[in-house]
């Protein structure tokens, strides 16, 4: 007897993590091998006929486990009854554009999109938040679900900077990244992030500790702009590969702990109240998140996570004057 | 105690393709689980920046499968050793150039490859040309690598076309794409293929046969177009998912028939001697493909395969022509 199909949205479904991403979706390597899915692709009415061909393609995949796709410009239809959501699409950066104009031309994305969870999908949704600034659209869309959607259900992906600093450890070892764990993501997922090599270890062994290494978390909270100076295209592939890590740990389980943005209570490695931060985090068989407790951070982690933590305080502050009132 | 990694090329490698296919690669889709690979990307000089780009994103994605990258604008370096090609780059047709100038170009790269993979590969290389023309590059390339590779280890996909007809035949007759097998494509990779779903099942059940279906054919044959209308972009996510598959086969072996472009001996079906002739194919466990027999063709079959066995003698003869007495 087969799984009943879990509905799942991707958005900015015409855009190229989109493109990267869906095929992981639709192999089975996010929501197992045996659980047929119904894919839901949203973007704007410009990029219609683009998401019109890439139906064409997710069709012509012939996935035995793409049981339907929904594609549309319309949010009502695009969050029915969602199991989970990628929320790909955000305003991106343009030439000239003001930080406050791209934190709220992005409000208004995520507050929409927000209301539209609480409005039409399942109150057990899952949310991941790729679109940048991530931490902060996921914490905008939260407070536009609730109550019906608890901010539990919210994440950003920090995933993508812990498989660049993960790579990073393994080169530097001389070992393969397979066995390479605990490296973590503190904070924001911008360039104030905290790259942490401090517990990193190779095949369950500790490795060595020498300090906190400025060239590779410099390294890592620049890859983004390495990759686009090479490619002249943001990272895809690499932002795909790290979603879909996220979101199968998080569906599936896992008990090595693993960088994820989410809501912080205050309680936490000094991290400020409510605002969506990285931790290392364990997931239990209930798709519930746990801040992994108990590492210790020395004055040079605890000022890095400091730093991070205050940028996400300013960017929640301009997000909530930019929703106008509304919360 | 793990395999000794293989080694696989990807030509194109910063291209669309390639940057649909390598992560189907890294996560073990083609080569099997448990396969460690030691990725080759060659691309031609123009494009080293952003090769370059797609291997910072590769070392991102943290495959534990790829226990190497080589990328290289080098054909001496990129053939190296090589277990598997995917050659999927080519010269692509520009406005205003005529078809003999683009086959010319082809057979320049493809002969140029041939003698590489002869003289740098493994002699058990298995070889798949996506990059069109692709049954004839795929010739041409099998006799500049002879006597050394056999020219059974080169092989061109149609298997992008059949995935495109099963999950029409899927569509049309009301059932997942999963359980329809036995959809064929015959010929050449090229707008006088034939889709022949006459042979169809779904779950190992004969599908009802009602006459060849001119507007099914017309939509597989024209369905690349189609998708370069909405996207702006030729397909890449299913034509790398189609590559997947055929390797995938070709390496692991199939007991359901698959469309493989395979050499033809003039033996089979009436398909012409001596040119890479889309059949029907199933795999043995040693990597050796092998033609389908029985399948009765009525008439209607038979001029297709007759009208798309004469293109591919057509398209021979002028690349041989080309080759400027090399051959």
């Amino acid at each position: 007897m087969s799984k009943t199909p879990i509905r799942v949205l991707v958005t900015g479904a015409a855009g190229q993590i989109a493109y990267s991403l869906i095929p992981l979706i639709g192999k089975g390597d996010v929501f197992g091998p045996d659980q047929p899915v119904i894919l839901h692709l949203l973007d704007i009415p410009m990029c219609q006929t683009v998401l019109d061909g890439v139906v064409l393609e997710v069709t012509d995949c012939a996935y035995p486990l793409v049981h339907g796709v929904v594609a549309t410009v319309d949010e009502a239809v695009a969050f029915k009854d969602l199991d989970a959501a990628f929320l790909v699409g955000a305003m991106p950066r343009r030439e000239g554009m003001e930080r406050k104009d791209l934190l709220a031309a992005n409000v208004k994305i995520f507050a929409s999109q927000g209301k539209a969870l609480a409005q039409h999908s399942k109150p057990t949704v899952r949310v991941l938040v790729v679109g940048n600034p991530a931490n902060t659209n996921a914490l905008i869309c939260s407070k536009f679900a609730a109550p019906k959607i608890p901010s539990s259900s919210f994440t950003a992906m920090t995933r993508l900077d812990e498989n660049r600093a993960r790579a990073q450890v393994a080169l530097n070892n001389g070992v393969p990244v397979c066995g390479v764990r605990n490296v973590f993501i503190w904070g924001n997922h911008s360039s104030t992030q905290f790259p942490d090599v401090s517990n990193a270890t190779n095949n369950g062994t500790k490795l060595p500790f020498k300090g906190h290494d400025e060239g590779l978390i410099s390294l890592v909270q620049k890859r983004g702009a390495a990759v686009i100076a090479a490619r002249k295209l943001s990272s895809a592939m690499s932002a795909a590969k790290a979603a879909a890590d996220h979101m199968r740990d998080w569906f599936q389980g896992t008990n090595e702990a693993v960088s994820m943005g989410v809501i912080s209570d205050g309680s936490k490695y000094g991290a400020p109240n409510d605002v969506i931060f990285s931790f290392p985090c364990v997931v239990d068989g209930e798709k519930k998140w746990k801040i992994v407790e108990g590492l210790s951070l020395d004055d040079f982690a605890k000022n890095r996570l400091k730093v991070t933590g205050e940028e996400l305080l300013a960017e929640r502050s301009e997000a909530l004057a930019a929703t106008g009132g509304q919360l």
